[in-house]
Formats: C-alpha cells, structure tokens, sequence
C-alpha cells in the first residue's frame, strides 16, 4: 500500500517547524504511522552534506550548490523518504525540492530561465513528487519579528539581504500557482492553532480519498 | 576564439597523470596557451567535496554519490574549465563524465541502466564536452605492480575488490566503443615516452584542424 508523502514549504519564521510537529501528532492520534523529517538533511549523509552546504564556508557556483543540494536529497529520498512511502507510511517533511526552486532558483538565481530548469530536471531525477505541499506564507516583517524573538544563530540565508528574500517568496507564490492541484498556501499570520487546524483539514479529506494506514 | 578540451580517463595506475604532464609540456612548447586541471577536484570548492566525497568516511547512497560528483563538477566547469575554453586555453582535465560513468555506473551500479541514464543525463547538464578523450587501458596486473611501486595510501577506489576493477575498465572500453569519435583508446603497458609520442601526435593533428591558439 503506497504512502502518503507531504511537504512544508516557505520563509524561514513562517512557523513550518510548528506545523510540521501539530501534523504529526494529528496523525498519529488518528492511528497513522508518520515518518518526520526534513531538508537539507534527514539521513547521515545528507546531514553532512548539510553541514557542508549550510556552515562549511565553501564557495561553490550557484550550480555546484543546487547540485549538492540534490545530492543531500537523493540520500534522504533513498534511504528514508522512499522506503517509508513503500511500507505505507505517512512522511511529513520540512523542505523539499520547492525549497531549492524558491531559494536558489528564484533567490540567489534571480529565475535564471536556465537555472530553473536545471533545477527541474534535477527535481524529476529525485523520482519522488510530494502528494500534498502546505506553503505558509507570512509577511517578512512579521517573519524578522519571530526570528528574533527565537534568537538563533542565522545560516547563510537568514543572513542574506531583504531583496533576496523578497525574491523568495515571490517564488514559493509562483510554484503555487502553477501546481494548484499539489499546493496550497496557508497564511502563517494567524495563531499556530489556527493554521494547524486548517491543515488537518485538507490532509483528513486527502487521507478520506487515500488508501489508509498501513 | 573556443579553446580545447582535453580529457584523460582510465583506471588507477594506467598513467594518467604522466601522460597530462607529457602533453601540458609538448603544448607548452608549441605555444598553447595550457590549463591542467583534473577531478574530483580543480577549484577550491570541488577539491572540498572531493575531500568529502573520498576521505570524508560518509556513507551516501550510490545516486547522492553521483549528485555530489556532479556538484563538484559544475563548480569545476562553471569557475575554471568554461572560463579556460572561452579565452581559448587548451584545458587538459585528468578525469571527467567517463570516469562517474565507469566507477559509479559500472563499477559501483554494476551497469543499473536507470545509473547509467541518471550519469549521462547529468552529463548533459554540465553543459561542457570534450573534444578528446584518451582512455587509457593497462591490463589490472600491471597497474597493482606500478600502484605498489608507488606506496600511495589508497583511496576508496584503490581499495576496492577486482571484480570492481573489472567492471570499471568494462566501462571504459564501453564508452570508448560508443563514442569513437571524441574518444581514442591508447595501450599504456609501454614506455610512457612511446604513449606521450602517439597522444602528441593526436592531438597535433587535432589542433592542425581546429583554431590556432589565442
């Protein structure tokens, strides 16, 4: 019996994180058999790859970067994300290809035509397509708001300037509308409990149409 | 004015290294203007995944292996071999495509023909085709006798059982088989003063027929 794949996209401070744990223990409590995880990461080698990638401070090409972030992801999809799906299990995921589109594609790409594809072609070579993908939308003053209050050590994108990450959310809005039957942007301006509820919402009816658990 | 690319593939103890020196100083005297590179490796940022890749003790699965050798090679591309080409250097790379080919598809994916489509559609992506290729082949026995000789500690590959080594050097005759227009098998079980003369001569002719040097 196949699985259920579903993915979180968005800004960092849209509170995917927050929603990703409220999905996870709505589904266990309906008796669901949930894999949690995440990207860039989620298996040992993708981990340091993330490390690498993240906190390394190498200077690679937009391309190289891309590149590697598909290698992290042919790790989790290999050894996680796939063998989960096939016993049947629900796989909840914090990041997935959109984010590499949004981030390095519409971000540090500026949606170079060819660097979208590039990406594209990558993302069909992953072989795994989410079956639903929540991307919560916050505006960013609100999302600086919330980054400061968690106080964190910022990655190199939290850090980046404010045009890149309008660049970002124009593209996560853009990889919305153009696969309405696979996303649904949820606005995160809302308490966490609201928006968790609008989310079990859709993956109830989703899983209403879905084989069930394993 | 293009450049040319020059690449050099084959297994481990064959001479490569030898033989690019040969042909960097054989150019050098006849004027070109000579970029020698090889991978994994030629910038700082892909000699890192190289570090990663071969000595980082990371056990990615056999499709994240290729992503990142593909990683490692579009920074290569992207920051010293496309550049090299465009002011019209003459680039001699020790490895490229044909060795992801032979070692991942054949050697570590045993010919898996979805490996093998992944590898060369990646390939494609990097955007960059040699105009040579010297695969150079030594029968296995000879190159463990020149491999001790030279003491070197092993990497990953070195280490690895024969029935590897067998598939991998399958592979190179099989890429030279399919493409015997860019690639040229050259027999490395003699002097290799004897192998410089017959790839100088190559790639004279070679250069006899293509653009003169920047």
């Amino acid at each position: 019996m196949p699985g259920l794949f579903i993915t979180f996209e968005g800004g960092e401070g849209a509170g995917k994180s927050t929603q990703v744990r409220h999905l996870e223990a709505h589904l266990r409590e309906g008796g669901y058999d949930v894999v949690r995880t995440r990207e860039p990461g989620g298996t040992p080698g993708a981990e340091a790859l993330r490390e690498f990638l993240l906190f390394g401070g190498h200077d690679l090409s937009l391309r190289a970067e891309i590149m590697s972030h598909f290698a992290a992801r042919c790790d989790h999809v290999d050894r996680l994300i796939r063998p989960a799906l096939a016993r049947g299990q629900v796989v909840i995921c914090d990041r997935f290809v959109d984010s590499t589109l949004a981030y390095q594609g519409y971000g540090l790409g500026k949606g170079d035509p060819r660097i979208l594809d590039l990406i594209r072609t990558l993302g069909t070579q992953v072989g795994v397509v989410p079956d639903m993908t929540f991307v919560l939308t916050l505006p960013r003053a609100q999302a600086l708001v919330r980054l400061a209050a968690r106080g964190q050590s910022s990655d190199r994108y939290e850090a980046a300037d404010e045009a890149f990450h309008a660049r970002v959310a124009d593209g996560f809005d853009a990889i919305a509308r153009a696969d309405p039957g696979r996303c649904l942007s949820v606005a995160a301006d809302r308490p966490a409990d609201a928006v968790a509820r609008d989310i079990a919402v859709r993956v109830d009816a989703c899983l209403a149409a879905h084989p069930g658990p394993a």
